[in-house]
């Protein structure tokens, strides 16, 4: 069978890209071996953001008492209830998407895809022992889960974040590897939940490469809220007994009645044939250019194979790209505005330059923050907790970077991210006018800080 | 006593221009007849917003068991303790900015002031019967309540908006002549509480000038949750039994245990002297160029006594236009990208061009919309809720228009707001990266639509 294109992999690259060629008028293959929506809407960002927001709700509840709404410190949950529910989200999400894509024209094959080789410039592809010959590939087959070769793990029952999204009770404690962004937003659900938790991490402080001052406030935060974190700390062994963690070569071990690992994620480039077409692979993912262009010139790739940002919006706006590339609309990718997030309570989101990062580089820039407490809807909707709102500007006053701890700062972050793609000057985006009274002033007042 | 410039009324634009004109190396004084912050912080947006935000988390708790979590349905409240809190945020809020004045370097005097007329190239002022002498004045004395002349309202206890934030218990009923923004946010208010509310609006929509679609799905939202609304009716007579109304020449009465007025505001431009000054009126508010300078050149007005915007984020734009034009600053006011929000729960936001406006003045648009649930997000949160946003473009395919029901919208607009200001067409606001999964990105999708 013949196709212009084949979409390796449905998860939010594949099924953006699908869509996108399929509606611009080419015959569009989409192979998916598991589930339409990839890790992002059945195991990742859908499901945990459905869970956090019942997290969130008894949360408020059990605060609501300050706000005069009494209570609220009787609630509890249903866990079954919580985990069915974001089961329904899910299955209306991605059947949302389904239909999407079969109204644009996009042939879905479930099955797994292998890159054959080429003849008379088109690829060969097998799927399901039925051979599709197509013009270009855009390859999208995501990341998994890094198991990390931790001596005893292979004699304890862990979880990954796919079987922490699918419990039927709670643990007692939950010791969890890693203290990345999944680690972090599991570990906020599960304290929610009462649970007692431990995080364990390696670096210094957590939330990888987002900005360390407001990743350093929420890990007080959590503190306070009863998380045990270890920084700079290894994880040695670990056995039914618990996990043993080594800090300054000293040993200890925590008990935990269930174990989480979220130490990363690894480019899926090894099983789909890209050798076949002698794609490069370098060490983290398969290298592409601007256009998201593999070194085969009709073989794309997009999202976490690329092993360069692991996030479902990075993925969507690539495949923006590589189709309009195979379409012959210049639309190079950038990297300059990715925001990043973490969605616990209170969220965190940053976007563009760290003050890490430029130091690192020895760039010189200037940082202009306020708290939270200076916009008067979080004054208003926050009796306890605080946050920050941090912009960075370059010689120039550019701005280059933003950085937020306090809600919702997911939903804010796009603001300072359109600021930074078009490259505004402190002046330039003093003149806008934010509603009054919004948490999004922060970013406005920050301007005059 | 000499000063370099005076500000008459310490509102959003009396104690913003205050502040800048400070930093700025201006001898700056400040003249507030009653409490800093004006009707914004005081009576109007941060107070209401304060009483909102508690029945939001009401609303929430007794909705909570579709999301897992139990015993909402239980909640209660202190109507005390919601009143006295707001007090509390109000405290803090404008004791925040009479702490940046004050550090600002900015000379508060409480009291009337006058202007009295000039001398030498002086504007003379007076004020608790002291004359203060400077070269530039800023008159933002805001707006009042319009108290319309319905038969029999003399003898009834009614409230406005500001007595109504006040109110030691709630009432069986209330009837709200007037359902703009004001009277659609307490109408909101008192039915989260338990009130049986009616809205009476002379207009064939609730909420002015916002967009009709979004503003009528939220009146359908409202009427099944139990408030009465009563579209193109007029009140002809209030008495202690009830409201008299006019609709289709058939009139009718209506219970109210209490009437809430909010027909709208006037600019208050009788009070300060400015005939004294020659200082042109027009038939709504003092009038003013695009650097917000009177026909007085060193008189210059913002925010609600221009009875132009009548919100407190234009103020606080205008103002900064005006500080600059006096700094020799070019920078003048638009009127392109201001915010309206309602704040509703699901919150409206619009920005730009409506279609009413458009359709008006014949001129060509073009819409792209979707509901709300086309965000994951929104469907994570929202389990019964729906809403829209829509994109409004003009023959260039700019960004003209944005209209957004669904919370959190006041905290979105601004991405649009940022789009129009920008003039970015359709294809080049493709490119911005949205965080996912966010409510905003509906914002994004709808660009695809």
């Amino acid at each position: 069978m013949e196709y212009d294109i084949a979409i390796i992999g449905g998860g939010p690259a594949g099924y953006n890209a699908a869509e996108k060629a399929a509606i611009n008028g080419l015959k569009t293959v989409l192979f998916e071996k598991n589930a339409i929506g990839g890790v992002c809407l059945n195991e990742g960002c859908i499901p945990t953001k459905t869970l956090l927001y019942s997290a969130k709700l008894l949360d408020n509840m059990k605060g609501a008492s300050k706000y005069g709404i009494l209570e609220g410190e009787q609630a509890g949950f249903d866990l079954g209830k919580i985990i069915s529910r974001k089961d329904k989200v899910v299955k209306k999400l991605t059947g949302g998407v389904k239909m999407k894509l079969t109204s644009s024209g996009v042939e879905i094959v479930e099955g797994v895809a292998t890159l054959l080789g080429e003849k008379s410039d088109k690829i060969r592809i097998s799927c399901n022992e039925v051979e599709y010959v197509v013009k270009y590939v855009l390859v999208c087959t995501g990341s998994d889960t890094i198991i990390p070769p931790i001596k005893g793990l292979a004699d304890v029952a862990y979880w990954t974040s796919k079987e922490a999204l699918e419990i039927k009770e709670l643990p007692k404690s939950l010791v969890i590897i890693g203290g990345g962004v999944i680690g972090i937003e599991f570990a906020s659900f599960f304290n929610s939940m009462g649970v007692k938790v431990t995080v364990i991490e390696m670096m210094p402080e957590i939330l990888g490469a987002m900005d360390k001052e407001t990743s350093a406030m929420l890990r007080k935060e959590y503190a306070k809220k009863g998380i045990d974190f270890h920084l700079n700390t290894k994880v040695t062994e670990v056995s039914p007994e618990g996990v043993t963690i080594e800090k300054d070569s000293k040993t200890s071990i925590i008990n935990a009645d269930r174990i989480l690992l979220s130490v990363g994620r690894k480019a899926n480039t090894d099983k789909v044939g890209l050798s076949n077409l002698s794609v490069e692979i370098l060490r983290n993912g398969v290298r592409v250019n601007e256009y998201m262009q593999t070194s085969h010139p009709r073989v794309y790739a997009c999202g976490d194979i690329t092993g360069y940002s692991m996030l479902a919006h990075t993925a969507i706006r690539e495949s923006d790209v590589a189709v309009n590339h195979i379409l012959g609309i210049d639309d190079p990718m950038s990297y300059k505005a990715i925001p990043g997030v973490v969605y616990t309570n209170p969220e965190i989101a940053g976007i563009g330059k760290t003050e890490e990062e430029l130091k690192a580089t020895g760039s010189y820039y200037q940082v202009l923050k306020l708290p939270m407490a200076y916009s008067g809807r979080f004054v208003a909707e926050n009796e306890l907790g605080n946050g920050l709102c941090k912009l960075i500007i370059d010689e120039e006053a550019k701005i280059i970077g933003c950085h937020m701890l306090g809600n919702p700062a997911s939903e804010l972050i796009t603001i300072a991210g359109m600021a930074i793609e078009q490259e505004l000057t402190v002046d330039d985006f003093r003149k806008v006018v934010f509603p009054h009274p919004t948490v999004s002033e922060i970013i406005h007042e920050s301007l005059f800080a």
